[in-house]
């Protein structure tokens, strides 16, 4: 029996502790959270204890933490859980600043644990069953990536203020997509935004709305487009171009139900947000996770694969920030 | 802790199995099987044990029985955990014989039991979407029902055989969502049927292709066409024409990824077959069935929804026999 | 030059004109019609000439012509205009009382003049792609074919009392389309029919809803569903289910544009009716009667169709009538 | 009647030919090619006379002139005709040269004289019908466009040569449809691109595959990808995000049939090229061109937005050349 402790218990954490404990072999032993009252009521639907960080992490009976807190305290749990010897599942991003997330990659190289960042689009059925498709060489070489990542609606502004501004807090997922399908690193890239959904995101200096370019040491091009703001919901779609063909990940909607009047033809909006669209990819990155540790194999979301991303979201600030394009 | 028995350790009783395990104060308690190796390795999957039926009805510590073994048991089983008091989920058909169908009806009632036939097609989350808004008065008042219900493949002839027939193995289900959506009753009934998939079953005095055409007391039509053989997948649709526009209830596909290329613009084909499409209808028919147990509520496919569909089994049957419409 | 003469300057005698008008190497010479008004306003827009009917037959320059007018006059106007040697386009159907339309068929085949009726639904792009692709062997051998036919609104009371009732006036369309698909003839055939949209309908002794089901001699299964009323505009789809898959003719939209909004994921309604619908099939057809009058080739739409068409809709009208399975 | 002069007999004179011949109250007078047998034939079809430019122009008789011929002698002819009081349609671009262009645009105002530039895209009804919905607000304000611009196959290398480069061949397209939609004017412009397609166009000095950033004067985003190369057709997609939602603009295909098959649920791939998705808007756009002249109204693609889509494909080419973003 593998022995976990989560910390965090707010939205996301909950969504891991229900596949945490869905996973055979396996059981929720700590919840840490800084509120005390969220880490009991979480602990005891799983019939785990809340304790705090030092206690969880003490306990040798422990092999893997799952940390789902807030950003700022990403690194330092990474860090002590390594110098601890637990397997790590981390939540994106690593940190805000590229430094500390490199230093946690010393960390967890050192003590040669298992370290997973939680990029869960890339267990997505959808995402997943085109990357297998490109693979095995359905269109050809790919040439061109086109990534349309919308939020139903922006967070309050006081979120934005520590989140480390759009590109590393929501482009972050993308930039590893672009990754991901393309198997190829940027050369250059260059991004512009504006404020078009709500000036107090401006006032706090970051923007809603951006649009990327990217091109590859391939010759490669990827354009990513993003919001704050889909009215129809959570737009979550990718197309790659290559030289045989188009393969396309649409949005996947509650239901297939048709509805035809004199209004049109109408069908479901995209699923609400990330925990309805994702649900499925929650519960297979904590199986992958759980059985690279049983099998000890590598994960398919490492610790670097999150710096590699970081760096583009800092290269992408900097290119919105001073209007030209950055080579990396 | 409501303790349960399954009967039944076949494809669908695995399904249950699992369902009935996920259920929050439901405990699987009994697994009943002909093959005691299947009701050893099933029970010990959820640390159940493996008994007889007669064991496992008479442990008044069981609360309620699922009933998922061969059609030829339902009654039998259905009668005798009515007698013990049993709260019963029990697998469609009834019976093959309409009269002892309608025993069960009599047995279930003077027991008072509560009892649940598993259409399990009136809790997927397109179907029941659809009959939600169409209750919802959205398209005005339903005039037309269009069902196609198409299998993969046949099933081996053996089966067919024993199946009680096309219109009783298959088209019950029709049956019954033609009663669901439309809330109105067959007037008359008119069944043709073709054996065009393979010999063998016209051979065994089947059909594998029907088409149905039915008039209900409020003068609504309603049109089924079935196929034992859809090379494309599991074609489960159907649409109801009102006075106001139309519902459709499209098929479901394993992914959202389209494919572009010389040759076409290709999606996903629908889920292969019923255990991959109802997948979530049958957990949420099994939650609920313990609602419903647990809330002293009446279930939503009743004994009586079973015995109505059976009525029009029958009726099709003979419509088909002798080349003629029959009156309800 | 081929000389025409027009019999009708109605709704589809208009797009007659126009088509007949732009066949290179043909002149629209005279327009016929009960109104004269009508015939001149018509006449004048393509500068030809209205005249009455007699006077048109007898110009033996007239090579062609094109019967547009009301369905009463058409066995007579075949008939003379066999006689007078013309070449013969004539809309649907060719007469209400099947004798009659026999009739034709003997007063042509004793000219020898060619005749074609305007089932101008094989010519539509869609569908006859469609037929192209079954009779490549596509889908393997074809099944089953389920039509859906629907008319945006019902026609004025007036007219569907002369109309010779749903069967002979909107199915013969559809049986034409049951033909000309499966390439097969029907054995038996079941019709059921309810007043559901308006009870004036009902009062002038007609339905407005139907559902027809065929078995044909090769033991094929056809299902017919019809409306006089779908709110969500003109419903034209058919489908065949073959032994290797399914090919569905879906239908035309306006434009492609698609609006995502709270309200869901909206696309054009069908095309209003069948002069938005079948536009290209109305001139492609028109092109199909002046080639075959040219190359001396066969039409692809025959007056033994229209009659076989018609003989399909007397055995529905009977089968309704008499709630029995009429067969051939 | 209103005489017309065209100028080019090769592949879109000839669609310019039959629109022009299809106007009511319009005459096609003259054709004019440097292959004297084009000319001659196109001329015969329509019953006009193969002749020079000069004789052309000299013709008081002739009103306006339809210029398709190579892009090198547009301005001369724009020039000429302006000079000799003809109302002037024009083909994309205007010259490759923004001295040129400019040059154009102050002869045709100094002659007061009508001039439309084909960019028949605005006449597409997917495209228009967009448009319209866009202004009537049905998605709020605007904030992004994202445009999908791909051709079949890439041109033989001789014409990429003297394309003027592909932001100025290709793209020039897709900057009026940019302008057209938003209804704003860029800021700032950044193009990338890379020649993945065909290392000849790359020894060519031009690239096959691009991705463009624009800002506009009121922070709207638009991103434009293109590809000399879509395997699957004509890939002619934009959509708009607006505050209230999105609108999206398909392709378009042949036909409506869908084949469903173990190979998956399969669509028609859209249109082959320009000439069968545009054929529409080519109609369209001439009758709107002959309309103004008619009625003496604007016309809705001027020689200024001719110029201003220029002065985008100039600042593009720059752009991309020197790896850096070009304010306007």
């Amino acid at each position: 029996m593998i022995e976990v402790a989560l910390f965090g218990a707010g939205r996301i954490g909950k969504i891991h502790a229900g596949n945490v404990a869905a996973q055979p072999g396996v059981k929720l032993k700590y919840v840490v959270d800084v509120s005390a009252p969220a880490a009991a009521e979480l602990a005891q639907r799983y019939a785990a204890r809340p304790v705090d960080a030092e206690a969880a992490l003490k306990d040798s009976a422990v092999a893997a933490v799952v940390i789902a807190s807030s950003t700022d305290t990403h690194a330092d749990l990474i860090t002590r859980a390594a110098a601890a010897g637990k397997a790590i599942f981390c939540e994106k991003p690593v940190d805000l600043a590229l430094e500390r997330a490199r230093a946690c990659v010393e960390a967890v190289a050192k003590a040669r644990v298992l370290c997973m960042i939680g990029f869960q689009r890339r267990f997505d059925p959808t995402f997943s069953a085109l990357k297998q498709r490109l693979d095995a060489g359905e269109i050809g070489n790919p040439e061109m990536l086109i990534i349309t990542s919308r939020d139903p609606g922006p967070p309050p502004v006081g979120y934005i203020k520590v989140s480390g501004g759009i590109f590393k807090d929501m482009l972050i997922h993308d930039f590893d997509v672009f990754r991901w399908v393309l198997e190829d690193e940027a050369h250059s890239i260059f991004a512009t935004g504006s404020c078009l959904v709500d000036p107090a995101i401006g006032e706090a200096g970051d923007v809603d709305s951006t649009a990327v370019s990217i091109r590859t040491r391939g010759g490669r091009l990827c354009q990513i487009n993003t919001s704050r703001r889909a009215s129809y919901g959570y737009d979550q779609r990718f197309e790659v171009l290559g030289s045989k063909g188009l393969l396309q990940a649409r949005n996947h909607t509650p239901t297939q139900v048709v509805a035809q009047s004199a209004a049109g033809v109408c069908e479901d909006k995209p699923e609400h947000f990330f925990l309805e669209r994702y649900r499925s990819a929650y519960a297979s990155e904590m199986s992958h996770f759980f059985d690279a540790l049983t099998e000890r194999k590598p994960v398919r979301t490492s610790l670097e694969d999150g710096v590699k991303a970081l760096e583009l979201a800092e290269a992408a600030t900097r290119s919105w920030r001073e209007g030209r394009a950055v080579t990396l």
